[in-house]
């Protein structure tokens, strides 16, 4: 009897860090937890790190998922913006490597081609497409939705990504 | 009777990250050891991150700094160089942050202008003027003497930074 994997989709940002955690089993799909880790905006950067990787660590101890998925999200407005992702996005790396996940990529057509069968569309359709395919789902932000939707996204590529041996960014 | 306080300055970087320690006691320095940890390019990205924490992990716990201080670089070259910067920099606030360390950020023209006297110059400029304030320095790579020239702007920097009562970055 096949077993049910756990995944942990993780939608990164200084501000708000979304998280889903959805169980895969064959063609099955299905909603365990979503939510938002905030980090301060009052307080300096370093603790703010230590804000996300705390809050993270305990998702991942409450939720223990088997595999974990990023956005490999590109910014485009400025470095500054591109500099404060990429320091959350290196916690949100960080934390499920050091439980001993595997931790897989995806770029955001990607997600969107998992979620909505093309590779672009709108914010909203991929939060109504994890409402179609995963009735019970519920997320307060939108950075939780979209971290269910890089979820479900790894739940469609698993397969080829460790048949591959290696994690790296699908286009 | 003043004591001596450590500083651990960092310099981030994915591939290779340099770190020095320096002691200050009123207007003396000490030299107390600089190296580099690197990350294995072979590995997937969220191992490698590991792998940087791991590494300054065990160098804040050999050494034991009381403050830390990292260069806030901005990278104009292209956005994926900036992400891959900003993922190497979060590990590089976070491990001392989790050590209870408060984290000052400096610009690049205010380390030249604390190591050189002022806000511009060469990389071999930094590296000989850290030899000349420290003759006892010794570093394995550019990185590592980088992090000591950022260590040395935080010597310089602190009383005004900790007078603030915050640590931001100063330009």
């Amino acid at each position: 009897m096949k077993e049910a994997i756990r995944i942990i989709g993780i939608d990164p940002g200084l501000r708000r860090t979304g998280w889903g955690v959805v169980e895969t089993l064959g063609n099955s799909l299905r909603f365990i937890a979503a939510g938002t880790v905030k980090s301060d905006d009052k307080m300096d950067l370093a603790s703010r790190l230590c804000q996300l990787h705390e809050g993270l660590s305990t998702i991942l101890h409450q939720h223990m998922p088997h595999e974990a998925a990023v956005e490999h999200t590109f910014v485009n407005k400025d470095a500054s913006a591109t500099l404060k992702l990429g320091q959350a996005r290196g916690i949100a790396m960080l934390v499920p490597a050091q439980a001993g996940l595997k931790v897989a990529e995806y770029a955001p057509n990607a997600v969107k081609k998992a979620v909505i069968g093309v590779g672009h569309g709108e914010k909203q359709q991929i939060h109504m497409m994890v409402k179609v395919l995963m009735p019970k789902a519920a997320f307060d932000t939108s950075d939780a939705a979209d971290a269910l939707a890089i979820a479900i996204c790894h739940a469609h590529n698993r397969q080829s990504f460790l048949g591959s041996g290696r994690l790296a960014a699908i286009a």
